[in-house]
């Protein structure tokens, strides 16, 4: 509840700066000054060596190990699976008249480091002095590279201050990387050996038998020799670089990491495709390569940058997400999906959960919408895990996992795992949304509806009629909201098994019509029958949707009206987080939520509510709601938003965009907090751009904060681009580029082309 | 739901006998055949070495070891106990010629077993045929003495049938005996060694540190020699043997064993006490030590005995059940309690459940009230962990575990060691039933109300009030049935929650006046309030009893009316055990109740209700019982019996007393169900005799099953004994020692005295 601002960093509308080393907050910084380019990420770790605390991560995207569960029962998951720290690529060892660098022991000043939004690098510099009073400034850089997926780069520069001499460096590939969560090592060493200029190892893990290939050159002009040196799962060099005063000498180091998890991939093939790929960058040129990295990202700011003018912390805030959400995913390698904490941390075990599709998506189908399909195709590709999982769960179709790395379940909490629907319909929602507002019906015809079908199936098995009610709905279920455990007819969870049930019919209904050659196909490989269709059409009729007529507020679930009541501001801080210091069985037991239920299934079918609704469930739900997820308060400001509540709009919002720059949450060591990350984007468009994207046509409803003077933002919409800008008076809405599009505006309808609409602010919210 | 008997055992009244050897059987019969004496237990494993299926199993009653649970959250248990298995104290290897016995590969015949009740022994016995054709005659043992705990007796004999010569016998202790279930041996040696004709080793558990001390002596007429053997966690002796044909050679060993938890006592101590006990069992005769366990077990006999004309099947079952009712447990010791299992083998890791005290200690009241008294002793003992568990669970005053062996929680599964509420008000009633069948009111004053408080201020602090209703109940919780896994309401839970309340205000009332000065200590030491006394009031008054008032069916929880209905006789029998073949959350989601709960607190207060309640109760929650809990049946038997459907009474007897002689479960093999045994007790005292004992006056109504001819019972209550007889036509009750007593007998008030009464049978049950 109590959020407190670690006001640390320099504010920068294009940069993340830390002058000054504080060893205490080291970690933090190593998850925010961390990098990745979805194939692989890497963590701000000193990578000369640092004795002090830290967390050497590097990790690459869906390498996985795994350990045993001791199941007690049936449909409870017998192996956890965990993305698994991997290759210490970076490894450096830097040493001058024999005295070894370590930042926790070495004398150092001016200390400094920069993440560059624009340029897509990691900087750092200090100046080391020796304890025979040389002193030497190091600038170490690194980037991922944006361009080629398996390429990272690093350069040191040293520039003696007061001396010429020496620099031994040893460089290397380090695969005993400890994974911290596990306390052990999960790999071993299958191949190693230098040859045409580049030093490598392929590792595996120890249970899964992943592979990863890595191979390095360097390029060091003042280098006066090199040796080789092989250790436990290490392969590197030995150099020694000559120094002159007051020059610089440049170290650079280029790394090709080649991972694969298929098995029939021969280590002889995987090692011969590593060292070609490998030796294309012997000698290469780290100026040119660190070019080509800065084009991209000045791609990506030209597509996607939101400018917030009157408000540099926010600038800032909002920037350091879309330049995370770009790192983390961009739709360029196939197969991937988006772990809660990326790849910048072990933390969540680097699952994927219902966030995906719920709160990242939105961001991917409006900036880069190859990605957001990518994103659904990972759903695609672990169908077949999905099949199985439901017959695990003596269900029929597809049960997605709650938390996944490769497409299997991976939750160990069977109160989770197997009484959390909500993953299914979202990926359906997702489907739904990116058809919707990318026009992709290939993508529905050809994939979306198997997935919308087995979906379907799932739900149709799963649920059941009440005895009394005659209504149906499911039993036994935990909806989003984790503080009511296992209840029956979540609201959330029925309303979108309605919705999901007529989407399928609807797409089976225009597929049949407009491709029906193919629909045949689908239907008849898939054995979809008339009965079932009818049977989610019945089960949709009937579907249970508690609520209050009177008072017009859904009720959480069957009984939670009659939840004891707790005045949540009555709990003194110091019981927060909840999960550490109550009972974990006493988290269940009130009408106190952890995260929006109801409110989520109104905000994502907005238009199907009146505003007299929302602020009703609303002004009941938020007064009850405790936030203990950091994607919860996004979801309130869009409603605060919209009924009118400016200021509490804004005081949901304030930490969304610094949630990890400011360490809102304390551990941001651990990770950042990517998934949140895309909430504040969503936070800013369908908050204060008062976009909504679940109607046929696209609305848009803007405000803008008391203290911001303006802010803009760009949109993709079917084969068109818009730019959104909203000052203290209007807002401007133009197309970019593609056709004219129709925008419902303020409730009045528009048709917006490149020449643009500038419209007066109008006060929204209910009538006072 | 289908049980089928596996009829292989003799029928005998007095003993169980096996004829042949079956190795796939071997197991269970080992369970079957156990014998213990509540301080020990020793299941029949062949002690000579046995290379086929087996399982050694010695256990020392509250001798536990300990595992690390990784906890994930505040409230779940982090260390799991077990009772752990110990020194195999039998341990004999037997050898002719260099050929050594084992029964998997040697050759033998005319193989026989007996447990004998009346002498309390295991009697075994086969012809060896050697290789080189000599026959012998082995005739194996044993008794663990009810007279001295710690002693245990065993005896061979060899009778060579065809020739004369040596045997060589190792004798000896055996601590490195492995924990099936945990893959391991949790036993080192402390201490080891031979004098005065001792033979000893003093072991201790790896992390507990519980110690064993066991020591023995040999008394061989015909031995030869002796040579000390030692070997890891082995102590022993070599000795030959002479054999003479057709003559009895004996060979007969006293092991004295001593286990001790409390590590104040040195293990000098330990090993001199140890030591010097043992001792005086060197050179005694095993015949006399024989004749103290028939003497013990005759007033056994005499004290309890149940007697059942007419079908000797029934009557080696009921005689089977006191039997073990015995063994497991009688009192002598103070501190112990009653194991799911008892002392028969690993299964549900030794761990005591709510069935010693609703189950279990009905038996005791009635037949042994000091070994009732005892076990209600145990919970005080062991208040102070349950206070403490209280205050995990962010909760006031006591919470018993759910399952225990020294009085802490060790289910490692939350939603039951979290959920579970109902050993609390078990005990309490517990408390409240042996007080007023005993009059032990200083007991109730010395003991009793303290817990009774205690347990009170827990469930006053664990409940809530529903914000619709404003009544009090439990939210988040499971009942006895484990097929509604976290509901509000639970009946059961609140009925037993409010007569808690209420009890202890009550017992409060007379103490005060009664003892008005040990009621102010008691009321001071426990800061007991008025207002928490009110509290109390107020929330027995306001607890809610949900209930359909039209039909008078009690709702097992909020909702559950509403629940899906299952068929359940539409569930294929290849699907049983559901845990085994369902999804485990799928067992929660139907109208389908695993064991009894509002039926079970309207027997326990049975004359709180009326017969057409009990009769409309026992029709709509009987035909949603799946029974998948041995205790199950005999409640329903009760049922039956009471609301006059005489054969339903008699088919959900069908399988009480032989649950375990015809392995019913098909897992007697894992040990007896030695909780499931009282059961059969109550099935027939509550059931066919009709006793209600939750009044102010004992209550008889008698029925007859049709296939039996008469059967009697005896009961203590008070400070008399009696004697009830039932035939196909009357009933005779007569008071066999102390003072007349006050009986209700067909709603008849009757004073019985020595002189006795007899009545005609009366047709009971609804009227039809």
């Amino acid at each position: 509840m109590a959020k407190i601002a670690d006001k640390y960093l320099v504010v920068d509308t294009w940069k993340v700066i830390e002058n000054g080393f504080d060893p205490a907050r080291n970690r933090v910084s190593e998850s925010i000054f961390s990098l990745g380019n979805e194939y692989m990420g890497v963590r701000a770790y000193p990578e000369e060596g640092y004795s002090g605390d830290s967390l050497i991560g590097s990790y690459f995207n869906g390498l996985f190990e795994e350990s045993k569960v001791s199941a007690h029962y049936k449909g409870i998951i017998r192996f956890l699976r965990f993305m698994v720290n991997a290759v210490d690529w970076l490894h450096t060892r830097i040493s001058i008249d024999g005295e070894t660098l370590d930042l926790a022991k070495s004398e150092f000043s001016e200390f400094t480091r920069e993440l560059d939004f624009k340029r897509g690098t990691y900087l750092r510099s200090f100046i080391w002095q020796l304890s025979d009073g040389k002193r030497v400034k190091l600038t170490f850089e690194r980037f991922v590279s944006m361009n080629v997926s398996n390429l990272g780069c690093q350069r040191i520069v040293f520039e003696p201050v007061n001396f010429s001499g020496e620099v031994v460096v040893r460089t290397g590939l380090d695969f005993s990387v400890i994974h911290e969560d596990q306390g052990r090592s999960f790999w071993q060493s299958v191949q190693h050996g230098q040859a045409n200029g580049v030093t490598a190892m392929l590792g595996e893990t120890v249970n899964t038998k992943n592979r990863l290939f890595s191979g390095f050159s360097t390029h060091v002009p003042n280098a006066l020799n090199s040796t080789l040196v092989e250790g436990d799962r290490f392969i590197g060099q030995d150099m020694t670089i000559k120094l002159v005063q007051s020059e610089a000498s440049t170290f650079d180091k280029f790394v090709y990491n080649y991972a694969e998890k298929d098995l029939a991939v021969t280590n002889e093939q995987l090692w011969s495709t590593g060292q070609q790929n490998a030796q294309a960058y012997v000698g290469a040129s780290y100026d040119e390569l660190a070019q080509q990295q800065a084009n991209y990202w000045a791609n990506v700011w030209k597509e996607s940058d939101i400018v917030i003018e009157g408000d540099p912390d926010n600038q800032q805030g909002i920037r350091f997400c879309i330049f995370n959400l770009y790192q983390t995913y961009h739709g360029d390698n196939p197969g991937f999906n988006i772990g809660a904490k990326g790849l910048t941390g072990e933390a969540y075990r680097g699952l994927a959960f219902w966030d995906t599709e719920s709160y990242c998506l939105p961001f991917y189908i409006f900036n880069n919408p190859k990605a957001a399909k990518s994103l659904l195709e990972f759903r695609y590709k672990s169908l077949d895990y999905a099949l199985d999982r439901a017959k695990d769960l003596d269900c029929e179709g597809a049960f997605y996992p709650i938390a996944t790395i490769d497409g299997t379940e991976s939750c160990d909490l069977w109160q989770h795992s197997n009484l959390q629907l909500h993953v299914g319909t979202a990926v359906a929602y997702g489907i739904r949304h990116y058809v919707t507002i990318s026009g992709d019906t290939e993508f529905l015809y050809d994939k979306g509806l198997e997935m919308l079908i087995q979906i379907s199936r799932f739900y149709a098995t799963r649920g059941q009629y009440g005895q009394q009610t005659g209504l149906y709905g499911y039993f036994g279920v935990m909806g989003p909201d984790e503080f009511q455990l296992m209840v029956n007819n979540n609201c959330y969870i029925n309303l979108m098994a309605k919705k999901l049930f007529e989407y399928t019919l609807e797409v089976i209904g225009s597929m049949s019509e407009q491709s029906s050659e193919a629909f045949q196909a689908l239907a008849e490989r898939l054995a979809l029958t008339a009965e079932e269709q009818a049977d989610w059409k019945k089960k949709a009729e009937l579907m249970k949707i508690p609520k209050d007529e009177k008072t017009g507020i859904y009720e959480e679930h069957d009984g939670f009206f009659d939840m004891p009541h707790l005045d949540i501001h009555s709990i003194p801080v110091t019981e927060f987080p909840l999960y550490s210091h109550w009972s974990y069985d006493r988290l269940y037991r009130y009408d106190m939520i952890k995260q929006p239920d109801v409110l989520m299934f109104m905000f994502l079918y907005s238009g199907d509510y009146s505003l007299a609704e929302k602020a009703a469930n609303y002004e009941y739900y938020e007064s009850r709601c405790i936030h203990e997820s950091s994607l919860s308060p996004s979801v309130h400001s869009i409603f605060a938003a919209e009924i009118g509540k400016d200021e509490e709009a804004y005081q949901f919002f304030e930490f969304a965009t610094r949630l990890d720059l400011d360490n809102y949450n304390r551990n941001t060591r651990e990770g950042l907090h990517t998934t949140s990350i895309a909430a504040a984007w969503l936070n800013i468009v369908y908050g204060f751009g008062g976009m909504r994207s679940d109607g046929d046509k696209l609305v848009l409803q803007p405000t803008i904060p008391a203290r911001w003077d303006s802010y803009s933002f760009p949109i993709s919409y079917k084969e068109s681009k818009l730019h959104v800008e909203v000052n203290k008076q209007s807002a401007s809405i133009k197309v970019v580029s593609g056709a004219a599009i129709e925008l419902t505006i303020y409730g009045q309808a528009y048709t917006v082309d490149a020449a643009g609409v500038t419209i007066d602010l109008v006060k929204v919210g209910m009538p006072v």
